[in-house]
């Protein structure tokens, strides 16, 4: 099949293809005439533009990434169509790069950022950047707009939409409290994640406002892997039997918390209680029912599109003190009940 | 900060524009010592190619577009990984793009396709496709390579990785009719697609070895939303209450079916048995826990990667007969126990 381009379109209609190239872009220069002849002539030869070619002269990709640590979450699988519904009415292309928690994967999609490739950035931190940030600082002085959700950084001065980390932990542990849970462990995944500090600092706070100590064995830090991960619960259940509560701050843990609890003979609840934060519409169906903190996913990614592409349409710059925080939920259900 | 780009190494070194840009593509034309001398100027001053205009020189962008319905499906989660691991060991960027199930979407992504912006792609097409491949076939007219994986498509002549999906609903169904069920009802989530096809056969295959009819009311299409699906299903079995076994081909129908027994009061397993098409680890943690047909989600997306790879080696050609067919496995839980 011979290839249509801009010289072809000029060719068949005898003109140059400096005047296709402008018609195609509805210049000013172009008569409506000319317009309408060249438009009428690319779709029934089936032009396509060269995506590298026209982002070139218009400096705009029309594509917005979407930067997440993992994909099977449904966290992020919520964000995500938040995300494209506003992406999809503002013209925009989503693509979704995963980092896979590590800050070198991160560091080499904002490099490969800086050529061009995408006209803003939806931002969600991997576990391992914590204050290794050169990369984002580097994108934002290049003049990408760059928007956080969920897992902001404290270290870069750009916008972000969250949710209530701190008072959401505070609430669920006060909930195991409350149910007269008096050794609660905290699993988080990473110590460098700001969520992870505010999750913490609220779970603190529940137990010092009943006098209760946090042993620092009851902070467990977390891999990224499944398997290690029910290693990790099944050992610290073993070392410290005392153990009645866990608060699980991230939706992957509770398969293997559960997993671990039943390899050991710990009924949940009567020997264990847990909340885990979650998205999953199989926690309500999970042996038993998981009580749940969600988050307002959808809603995160929604009002950080809404951000970037207010930003876009700005000349590229946001409103750097914008911080929305959008509030979580406690579904109480069997699994802290009795 | 002052933009570096070929012109401002040329200035630098005092070398002509094109022997930079010859240089940095490792051009036979250009010297050893030359290439070194740009090289580190370029590390130096943090030069990052701009990607459109190096993509324009190589024709190569050095990127595989992962093209799949939906993103919160344990399956797809696992073929990424699959794919990730072959594309990273061989120099390629994926990047993920979302359907959601729609034709119009894909088609959309396709037309992109063809300016270049990625070297080949895989796809696990959307349930609205069916035999509308124009897209599709232009595309791999254009000299884009492209890999089916999981959801092929039977009109288009291109390499694939599958798995024995009749054999595997036929192993289910013959599973549930072992279980005393004898009036099982298959739950697909799209006629077009192929693989519903297949298990469709499969299911139909071990019915008429039992000598047992399937009524038209017993093969319900559901559809892309979850709410829609559990009302779906509850009507299902209103009407029909004779229905003691559910095949579930698609892994988000699972949470659905369990919700819509829940509320009818149809115990899981004494009135209702269910096997469901899942690669969740939450199944094994369901109330009952979930008999599920695992597939080789991880395994296939790394098997069609190759393929891919492999093509975009040999001058962009994939042998086209080239078929993977890989087992799924039948895990029995007590959702189908008694």
């Amino acid at each position: 099949m011979e290839k249509v381009n801009i010289k072809r379109l000029a060719d068949e209609l005898r003109l140059a293809p400096s005047t296709i190239s402008r018609a195609l872009q509805d210049s000013y220069q172009i008569s409506a005439a000319t317009k309408a002849r060249v438009r009428a002539l690319a779709e029934q030869l089936h032009y396509v533009p060269n995506a590298h070619a026209s982002s070139l002269g218009s400096r705009r990709s029309h594509t917005l990434a979407v930067v997440i640590p993992e994909v099977f979450d449904s966290y992020f699988a919520q964000a995500i169509s938040g995300i494209e519904a506003v992406a999809q009415a503002s013209g925009y292309h989503v693509l979704i790069y995963l980092t896979h928690e590590q800050l070198a994967r991160e560091q080499l999609i904002f490099k490969d950022f800086q050529g061009g490739r995408v006209d803003g950035v939806l931002l969600s931190v991997a576990a391992e950047t914590g204050p290794h940030t050169a990369h984002i600082e580097a994108l934002r002085r290049h003049g990408v707009p760059i928007v956080f959700f969920d897992r902001a950084s404290g270290e870069v001065a750009a916008a972000r939409v969250i949710t209530n980390d701190e008072q959401s932990a505070y609430l669920a542990t006060r909930h195991l409290l409350a149910c007269q849970c008096r050794h609660v462990a905290l699993l988080s995944i990473s110590r460098h994640l700001t969520i992870s500090q505010q999750r913490s600092r609220g779970y603190q706070r529940a137990l010092q406002a009943h006098g209760l100590p946090a042993p620092p064995a009851y902070l467990v830090d977390c891999a990224f892997d499944d398997e290690a991960n029910g290693r990790l619960i099944r050992e610290t259940l073993q070392a410290h039997p005392a153990i009645d509560g866990l608060l699980l701050t991230a939706e992957k843990l509770a398969v293997s918390a559960y997993q671990a609890c039943q390899e050991l003979g710990r009924r949940i609840p009567a020997d264990v209680k847990i909340v885990g934060f979650s998205n999953s519409r199989s926690a309500a169906f999970l042996q038993p029912p998981l009580t749940t903190i969600t988050q307002p996913a959808f809603e995160t990614g929604r009002q950080a599109a809404i951000l970037l592409c207010n930003a876009l349409k700005n000349n590229h710059k946001p409103a750097l003190a914008e911080q929305v925080v959008l509030p979580s939920v406690l579904h109480i259900r069997a699994s802290t009940s009795g």
